[in-house]
């Protein structure tokens, strides 16, 4: 792989089903990245160190995914100009609005770049959004992917009138 | 004021003394921009068309501020490639939740990059990190920015060191 | 099936287990309806259109379902001056209360008529309620519905004097 | 005044500023009401006996605004197949989402069209869009009304490129 | 059977299992009772005309378990003077917390006294406290409960002082 | 004044102005009680003796109103088999749902009986249903409240019809 | 086992699966402890009195676990001088947020130390913390405590760069 | 002043009418402190240094007062193993909910010790508390406080004896 323009980064293990969907989709827009597992409270200085370092090993955009007092994303901002977009996991309490509050409501200078609960999908989306600002090619990756989301619900539009409300619910479940 | 590259719309003019804050902080980095009211629902066309245009025009990114069911950014990031920042504004009855909810809870596929409530400042400051990206100079801007924030705040513990707490809110008071 | 007066329209098919319930009330009051999957942010130049063309196709009434930062309903109701009624979906983790107030909390100018979270059926019955006002057979068909409703409620209330509490919770696991 | 169509029911006379709204958008609509001060809680019997009576009347719809644990809505729209709009009133202690839960969550078989907390201008608009199912000169008339909010909104965005921020924000304060 | 005392009335025969935990605490205090199926919403008639004859009929007290827009308890309330204690039933995408707010948030006049979510054995309690204020025999009855409620718990507490956590948990699981 | 049925208790004396409500309205009901300001927590052995002594002393039924971690309604039932009525005083903070939570959502045995937020004054009307369980005087006034209560409402009703909304709400201003 | 130096107390036996973790954590810090079961609302004088006798019996911090009007920490707090940490129980209905406001919203005078919903494991460690800040060998545990966190993030860090995304959650199945 | 034994930190000179409470009951117990402004997202390196040097300079308590995205009690207890307490500071928006929550729900590993929203007093009183484990003298004096706190309640209720519910409104207003 290439030099990671991406940084994914959790606080714990147990985000990694959710944050995998991150390196899906840039892999499907063809940004290399990176995969990190590092945590504002358990190891705050690896944490710390990695954002500092960041844009200097030439990253461009930081993912971090992060729980309950989720603090990593604010964290890294406070320590790196670049990009940093957080993604509030869902927790089994309070169903993760305790995550998006930790991480959506940033003082005065220092932003998180907010997605949906468990929306590491759209973090990665997003980061190549940003990346494309210069990229002309991966601009037109994104177009094509629009396109291809909206083709997949016409796609499912006309199954649905082929089918039925029944049949297609029957389909479904095969 | 030469080509702007950040567009601020708002869905009302009753968002524009949050608003401008963002202009506000776009100035002091000297990204130029645009400010548009434009709403999601009362003129969807002109919005729409807006985003269509954007990245045509030269804009590379997009913020957009909107209250209460709070669609317009995810409506202008459905027609858009470019990345869009989404404040949500402080509503009279739930206080911001329900603009944060409607702006941060976007499907996969369509992100919406949401910063705090009422959090314009901070939108602009991620405008001007994304435009960073491939910007030095931009970059130190950011860089100078960030390290006026902590001189400001060590001037006010110093302060506070010297006056004390009575003295200092005293002095707050004047 | 004659020229449908009502059309259900949901952002995603994950939504259809839910939409179909609307479909099913719609057929017990023998009002013509259509099924389709659009969505705001992924094709919204189909969502558009559909609005935009409802009324000249002859539909009264649009029912919309949607999930998370739910759009759908307000995105139709910006382009037509049909009712849209609103079905917000339960989602993994707030429960629903996203779509609910990214639903109901409309800015003057634009209302949804927003029913219960899951609440299909119930849209369907204010679906055939808007009907009814010029349709005194609809309006009919909907007193014998709410009658069936009170002696439903009445017979369960007998059997329960029957059974016994024990007896009719044995009874409902068969 | 001609017969009325519309009746706008409200549960105290502490929600008349925030319902007179909905008056004032039926009057534009040239669309006849009725208003009254009837509680579920406190006047059942007149409550009930209205709802009964409404369509017998020749009202189409009614407009029910409460707060609180707000059951004006749903107990009119028990004895009545007219469409019923729910109004949620802020409440000092919770800002209206008790009053919303109250009204929006009803059980499968009696809906309520809510909308917005304090949102009784939309009320009044979603029951001219009602009305105008089978009025289409009423049609019209909201079509024109959509059209003027566009131009009001155009209207706004050309002064604030003309004033400026600061122009605008100084102008509005006059 | 005596001739009952106590009211247990419930919304739907969905909130059975929960509202059975009221017959039996009531059983357990020998206080007779009886149990409906009255909705609100689909029997409305049915339900006044209970809650209009409960006094003459005999009933001191009336429990009322209804979830979503639970307007069952405040409905009744609204046409007796008797205490009716209301019983919030959990629901599937808001927890309960829409019951609750829906029937402990009356207006000034009518009270509810509602219990804990699904807090049907606590609504129970309630009722026989409210019946002992002038039966001697009922308050001994629940002095005894109360002792045995702290009997219990001292007796877990010596279990756990004499199995230990891992043998107490063990032995749970038996 | 006679002998107290009723004990008005409130954790601080900022509760006072919401707690008054309840003394007036047991005033009007010709309910003998006391006031009396004990806390939960600055002073429990006062606030555990009086619950422990409340039924021995002639009270019939305890109103306790307190904010936040409103734990005084909960500390009293736990010693006396009285009945106790829970007001939840609205907090600075969060509006309220603190104090709500931390009073309705007792445990299984020992049921607190809760009113609306702020509801001091529905405490006393339940306080005096309860007490008229067995005082048909009692009883009586509280059926002249209620007609009393559908009087008002009608005369507003009525008020309205003749004034206009205008002219109601003008008169509302003097 | 020698003195104890910290109660572990729960409302009920409930409590006991999530309690049972700040058991294991004590141990690890070779921190003594004991374990009780003690009802605020059910057996308030044993609670009252374990509270009440705790310092005289040596221990120093009393670690309180409870759920719903979770009263139990307030409720000793209220009768020692000893640090009461609170542990809010998850509540099936509402998530544990009700038992987080009735624990952490105290009024002034009388602090609880509330840890995150569940976490029992964190009450330990912060009683650990507070006996450690008399005792440099239990202060030296706890920061040879954080040093092994830091090196199981690293050690799970360097797993995932070793596995791959795929190889990471295949393994985490096994 | 004596070398400080806890060290009070807030995010922004804004918390400071909040946290001076804390320094006052601090200096009401004799307990030394300091206080400083340092900002875990502004000041990151302050604030990393400040807890890393906490133990070495003597201090045994860090105050910790956060608003929003309150990050600055868990970024300090990363890096420590003092007690460290949070105060959730109240928000404009959110009402200090986004705070508590950003606070008190830590990753296991890291508590923080959360008190009341603003309950910048209890913060005190619990470091005090701390303090006071092997400090005879302070808990005398802790003691002697919560005697206080008897007394207080018990002579307002004596006064509200004296002067009836209208006297002691009437009197303060004075």
């Amino acid at each position: 792989m290439t030099k990671p323009l991406v940084g994914i980064v959790m606080g714990s293990d147990s985000d990694l089903p959710v944050m995998a969907q991150a390196a899906n989709f840039l892999e499907r827009f063809q940004v290399p990245y990176e995969v990190r597992i590092l945590s504002a409270h358990r190891s705050p200085d690896a944490a710390l160190d990695y954002a500092r370092n960041a844009a200097g090993r030439g990253l461009k955009v930081i993912i971090a995914g992060a729980g309950g007092a989720a603090h990593l994303a604010g964290v890294l901002a406070a320590v790196t100009v670049l990009p940093v977009i957080g993604v509030p996991i869902k927790t089994a309490s309070l169903g993760g609005v305790d995550s998006l509050y930790a991480m959506v409501q940033m003082p005065k200078g220092i932003p998180v770049a907010t997605v949906a609960i468990d929306g590491a999908a759209n973090a990665a989306i997003l980061a190549a959004q940003i990346l494309a600002v210069h990229d002309p090619i991966l601009q037109d990756r994104l177009k094509a992917f629009k396109e291809e989301l909206a083709r997949e619900v016409a796609a499912r539009d006309a199954r649905l009138a082929q089918l039925g409300i029944e049949g297609y619910l029957r389909e479904g479940k095969k």
